[in-house]
């Protein structure tokens, strides 16, 4: 299944015990529409309050499925979430283990005032930045790194080495897109190292993301932003 | 002052009875400021539900205002209304009269699924549109017409001469945002042209957007777009 939604009103992907969980949700249409439980596997947990443009997830089922069932789920779902199409896959599809790319955005605007119009899709950020020195940055993410300075510290995960493919920053000219694409991206990860970006373009930081990627400490990153602005953007297997 | 506000709770720009409009709000807030009765004068209406990134409004008073009055008034000030600065103008200056172009962006999506992620924020469009065919004909919205064709029929207005200096359709592979400057706009100008340029890419009408322009009749042209979308975006003195 593809799926499109908006996170704000839930918890996170992840189902959760006394919490409206976006797979939760899912999982409860589905389950009317087989009259069974049935378990589904997303490409990644996103956060609490973070979108998806486009996640996947898939599902075992005995019955043959035709695309009439998009609408069927959909009538079973709140507004915030549309299952966008489905693709019958083979036995040995795994919508987490099979992810080749993963694509987040992350939308902010610079303003001293608050600019309502952005309000819950795109993160407040105070300070100026120099745009040619978050661009010089930023492409310094490119390659294969050992991420652990740009991951939450809370994590279980041992090995923090990713693969960073693309990263792009445009302007309309009010707000900013930050898009960045992986092979896959640690507990976090983007919040942070546009946090990071931010502040060193802003001037807080005086380390360079070379710098702050070899230290392999999280402390010398800068904050983690807020999940509003974060949006799983795009996933290819 | 410099206003940018979130459309989507209010009624348009524009004072009424029985209805919480933008105008209405303000004048509210600096009617506490100033313990009198204040009139402000934009550059121009919103309509309901419509967005400013970038509003101007004017008013008179005796006192000498500083900076630290944006603080004020945003503190009486709900939170989808944001004044951005003051400045002194001078006696003679109107901010409806003395506007030199106004630019408005309308954001939309193609998808027959909707997608949650623009729900508020961009209009939903069913059919596929050629971007070419949409290019090409909005360019020839450029110039000084007649513009009865793209504006609702129950208008008061009598000249219907406007200048458009600028358009562009801007795409970030997923979302559209269709952005226009001109001297003015008739009354669902924007929506309407919108809507007639969607119609023409899609092949819903076959004439072109000059053809329209020539006809000098509403019919021709496309329908009117919902207000979602719809951002008054820059307006210049």
């Amino acid at each position: 299944m593809k799926i499109c939604y908006d996170g704000r009103g839930y918890s996170g992907w992840q189902k959760q015990k006394n919490a409206k969980s976006v797979e939760g949700v899912i999982e409860d249409a589905l389950s009317i529409i087989f009259g069974e439980s049935i378990d589904i596997f997303a490409s990644g947990r996103t956060d609490a309050g973070v979108s998806a443009l486009c996640q996947y997830a898939h599902f075992d089922c005995e019955r043959k499925l035709d695309k009439s069932f998009v609408g069927h789920v959909n009538s079973l779902l709140p507004r915030d979430i549309r299952v966008l199409d489905i693709n019958k896959v083979g036995d040995d599809f795994h919508a987490r283990y099979n992810v080749k790319q993963k694509t987040y955005i992350y939308k902010f605007y610079i303003s001293k005032v608050s600019l309502p119009i952005y309000d819950g899709t795109h993160t407040q950020v105070k300070s100026n930045i120099d745009d040619e020195v978050f661009r010089k940055n930023m492409t310094q993410l490119i390659g294969t790194h050992d991420f652990t300075s740009f991951c939450a510290s809370d994590t279980q995960v041992v090995d923090k080495v990713r693969t960073i493919y693309h990263v792009e920053l445009t302007s309309d000219g009010s707000a900013y897109t930050f898009k960045i694409t992986g092979n896959g991206f640690l507990y976090n990860m983007v919040r942070i190292i546009v946090g990071t970006l931010i502040d060193i373009s802003s001037g807080k930081i005086n380390l360079s993301m070379s710098d702050i990627i070899d230290k392999k400490q999280r402390g010398f990153a800068g904050k983690t932003l807020s999940s509003t602005g974060l949006v799983l953007y795009d996933v290819k297997y």
